[in-house]
């Protein structure tokens, strides 16, 4: 089976405790949300919906999960993590009273916690955590020095074990079925919604538990937005239709992406379309343990200028993915990390001209000596 | 068709301007997100992927809708607003740096805004705001009030116009052709996840452009979960099966809630069940323009207990459904508002016992003289 086993979660926090210590923190609160579940899920198995969630994270102590008030039964069906309190901050957005159901405060968490005094505190997933969490750690736990801490705990993620490798494996699988499905069934006439419906419907029938990410399928001019949602626009023939179709196993995502036509496409927009795959299969030969992250992006973009195509380029080439589809750390010229055995990184070729645009999506692990493929079936230009 | 036409948003956009006149606000920044994007897409028909978003709205001037930095071609393409400024605080949580995207800063966005001298601003969204915009607020505009102003805005949408209307009534529809096909696919062995995936192949075929909500099909103890999340469980003879499918049309959501079974069941649950439609039925009577909220509540809890089923209440009975599946307001005993012409509901019915529990959902629209039902085909006990 494709999932993380119990103590895989205990040696997560164990680990993340040892790095809170060196940091001279007493504790660390993390954040998740029902979009971006992975750091409340990478510590508990929990999985928020509806509500959010945090992660209590004594230095020395027992963690604490945190949930909203209607989640009670469901996170202690799921969590790994024994101790659970509910508290108003992580309630849904529409903001129920909840007459009746009582809820703790974050002394009552610090305190079951087994914390010891609390001076430092960090947080984590800092970019999503709300409001209703900053003002009541303020008015709950006053004295106490917040401070962003996700460079304590966002490492934990980068390099992956056998089982998240089997869980994102897998995950591939089910999104190279889905494009299969979706390359058979596909036909000019047909909205880019209907598209999406053959990937669900593939995606859930395989085994996957979600969606790896919101899934892509448009045509046109739109194939220019580097970010975009489907729509009720009907496919023609001989435009770009972007796919980028990704399974979820186990808490972990997955994305194949490729723009495919119905017979030809114009010229320019075929060269494009085909240089793209060039700039991709190139970016994944620059790839090995051991290289600097920001020689990869200054290799490929030095190359795809060299090509005569920089005016095409908007960012690039990589980043990694894991629970998220796209999830620290981005490969950029500013990158100052080294590429490490079991990475995965998302190879990510997005190439705009003012009209048309495609994007080319395949994931890799890095190797010692290179990479291996996650995905490699639709590393091909396909005209339907 | 069933979308909102472009006069509405602006529409909208000149009564918060109204109600933050009479609050005495310069201005509000209304924050949404991939999985909550209400707000925003209320303001602007803009629908966030991937990244967040927001929108600055002056007592006096012209809006600016605020987005990561990677959706400018797919916001200029969407959004009803014209003016759009991309900003740091809105990326992915992965925390991209973009070297050689431009980005504006919160002074760039009320100038552009026309705002005038900017003393008080109003937070709308407040319990999704993240960390990160209220720094960049607090270090770039220095001096100016934060205040939670969700009550200046929340309230624009408790009400439903005839073109929202429109699209809550087919996305119920839709919702109920996906029970339907799920009824007469779904056989004993199949796994949770597979009965979503029949909702979702439904969902995109018949014209929904996403899931309402995160789709629940779940079987057993877990039934007594108010909130959970399907899994690879198989579903098997003589149990609840709890699904709660729904579509969402236009930006605007629904959802059908129902148990079913394979074969009878237990005689306790059995009646619990039938108990449940009942309960939601006479929900149902209680409703009517005028009414306040907070009756409906007592008068319905009275009823429940009077019955001798008190113990199996979690809370209750309705909760407003709109953009998103769960909105404000929901109906509770605190609950200070009167029920409103077009005003519309999820009518949510659980009852949990310590190893089952289910769920009854349908959706209705308040009228002059008791309620418009937004779906009824699935208020039945049904086994299979």
């Amino acid at each position: 089976m494709h999932s993380i086993k119990r103590q895989e979660y205990f040696d997560r926090i164990q680990k993340f405790q040892a790095r809170l210590v060196r940091a001279g923190l007493d504790a660390a609160l993390v954040h998740g949300n029902e979009a971006d579940f992975a750091n409340v899920r990478y510590l508990t198995e929990y999985w928020p919906t509806f509500e959010a969630a945090g992660v209590f994270v004594p230095a020395k102590g027992k963690p604490i999960l945190l949930i909203g008030p209607e989640s009670e039964n469901y996170a202690r069906g799921r969590s790994v993590v024994p101790d659970i309190l509910k508290m108003i901050p992580y309630r849904e957005s529409a903001e129920p009273n909840y007459p009746g159901i009582a809820v703790a405060h974050f002394p009552d968490v610090v305190k079951a916690s087994g914390c010891g005094p609390l001076r430092k505190l960090g947080l984590v997933g800092y970019s999503i955590m709300t409001l209703p969490v900053l003002d009541a750690l303020k008015s709950e736990l006053p004295g106490v020095e917040l401070i962003k801490a996700d460079e304590t705990f966002m490492p934990l993620r980068y390099v992956k074990s056998e089982a998240e490798l089997s869980c994102i494996r897998r995950a591939y699988e089910i999104s190279e079925i889905a494009v299969e499905a979706i390359l058979g069934e596909m036909k000019p006439g047909m909205t880019e919604l209907q598209v999406i419906g053959i990937a669900q419907r593939e995606i859930y029938k395989n085994g996957g538990e979600y969606e790896g990410h919101a899934l892509y399928c448009f045509g046109g001019e739109r194939t220019n937005n580097a970010i975009c949602r489907p729509t009720l626009r009907k496919l023609i023939k001989n435009e770009i239709i972007q796919l980028n179709i990704g399974a979820r196993v186990g808490g972990y995502s997955s994305s194949v992406g490729l723009p495919v036509s119905f017979g030809p496409l114009p010229a320019d927009q075929k060269r494009l379309v085909e240089f793209g795959l060039q700039a991709h299969i190139q970016t994944i030969t620059l790839m090995r343990a051991g290289i600097p992250a920001a020689s990869v992006v200054q290799d490929y973009e030095k190359w795809v200028k060299d090509q005569g195509f920089g005016e095409f380029l908007l960012y690039g080439p990589c980043h990694a993915i894991g629970m998220m589809e796209v999830e620290q750390p981005w490969m950029e010229s500013t990158s100052t990390y080294l590429l490490e055995k079991n990475m995965t990184f998302q190879v990510d070729t997005f190439f705009s001209g003012k009209n048309y645009g495609l994007r080319w999506e395949n994931g890799v692990a890095v190797t010692a000596g290179g990479v291996e493929r996650l995905s490699e079936k639709y590393m091909k230009v396909i005209e339907l």
